[in-house]
């Protein structure tokens, strides 16, 4: 049975959620087949019969799995025989550094660049849902916390640097190939790009390289949703 | 035959290097058995017929390995039937990321509040190499370099938040049990406490008692070395 998997989704079919996106490399790296569910924001909490506040969630047969971090382990768990993606128990405690560095460092930093884009990339439907839950948390409009977002992108640019480094010596922080860890990374970037027409990195920096290089992989499995416009 | 390991030394007999801790907890990590040779910096370019610039440099029979990245890796390979200290090779990849991240945000900021520190720790026939390699490459007087540090040293804290939001999550990088990624971050505040009295972290962070597992770990090797004031 192919697994399910309930993917965020706003106007003109974008797929712009992170979480979800690493849900999908994961699958992809895989090579499990697998079919999105496009789902609003504001239908989370209908499906599967009210189960979970947030998507990802994974339907395979009879499990029913919430939370990326949760999924990718219970991926790698239940099909020993696909490629890991995790890369074995030290790898995979290793990635949560990488994934607390990311969220703290690099989503933090492109909500306060994106906010308003991805308000308006949601479906009308769930627009006023969005802006009411993130103006709660931020304190402040949208439209405050996106301004000036030109004067600060440097900032986020410097904040990238470990990575940059580490990406002039390896090409994958996986190593020869890809990991989790990177597709934490890309699905930061993939968060951006569904959802913004802003550049959030210089043309010449040295990631887009290396965002590329996974967008290709698997068939180009990223690059050709991309394109898509979704 | 017993591994020997150059170690820097300082004045008093301190052992600060960071790049020497990580590798000489990766020895107490595996189990291996090792003695020190302390050495000056302005002895290095004479050590086993002048075949390095810097320490640590590990001799092991008739192989001489210098750099702290190729000795680790040369001892999990070496010694596969001690505990991995890397984690295999997923996890060594993802480990180049947390020594990355360790470099351009810890250490960085390590050298600006501590470099006058250290100059004093050296062995006074150091002193003058090391003021002028550093004021070298730093651009200024090490008096310059440090002052104002306790204005300064709250920007070092919030860098470590990636590090102290992991940890509330699990005991080490590693995971459940150390790995060379968690003797990286040790090592860099070794360098700290073997060097200088000034706090680098707040008497309430929480990274504190981490680090104290860390000095306890492997029947306290690091701890009773500092407590004997190396």
């Amino acid at each position: 049975m192919t697994i399910k998997l309930y993917d965020l989704v706003g106007r003109d079919d974008r797929r712009f959620s992170p979480a979800c996106w690493r849900i999908k490399m994961a699958l992809a790296h895989k090579g499990l087949a697998f079919e999105t569910l496009p789902t609003p924001f504001t239908k989370i909490p209908m499906i599967e019969g009210g189960v979970t506040k947030t998507v990802p969630l994974l339907v395979d047969g009879d499990k029913v799995i919430g939370d990326s971090h949760k999924i990718v382990h219970y991926l790698d768990d239940a099909y020993p025989d696909t490629p890991s993606v995790l890369g074995g128990p030290a790898a995979a405690a290793l990635t949560d550094f990488v994934n607390v560095w990311v969220l703290s460092e690099i989503h933090t930093r492109l909500a306060t660049l994106l906010i308003k884009d991805i308000h308006d990339s949601c479906l009308p439907a769930d627009q006023t849902y969005f802006r009411e839950s993130r103006e709660g948390r931020m304190g402040k409009s949208l439209e405050a916390v996106q301004e000036g977002r030109e004067g600060r992108v440097q900032e986020f640019r410097d904040a990238l640097r470990p990575l940059r480094i580490l990406l002039e010596r390896q090409s994958y922080l996986g190593g020869d190939g890809p990991l989790y860890a990177d597709y934490i990374v890309l699905a930061a970037f993939l968060w951006a790009r569904c959802s913004s027409d802003f550049d959030v990195l210089a043309l010449d920096d040295p990631l887009i390289a290396y965002l590329r290089r996974l967008m290709t992989a698997h068939d180009g499995f990223a690059l050709k949703a991309v394109e898509r416009g979704v």
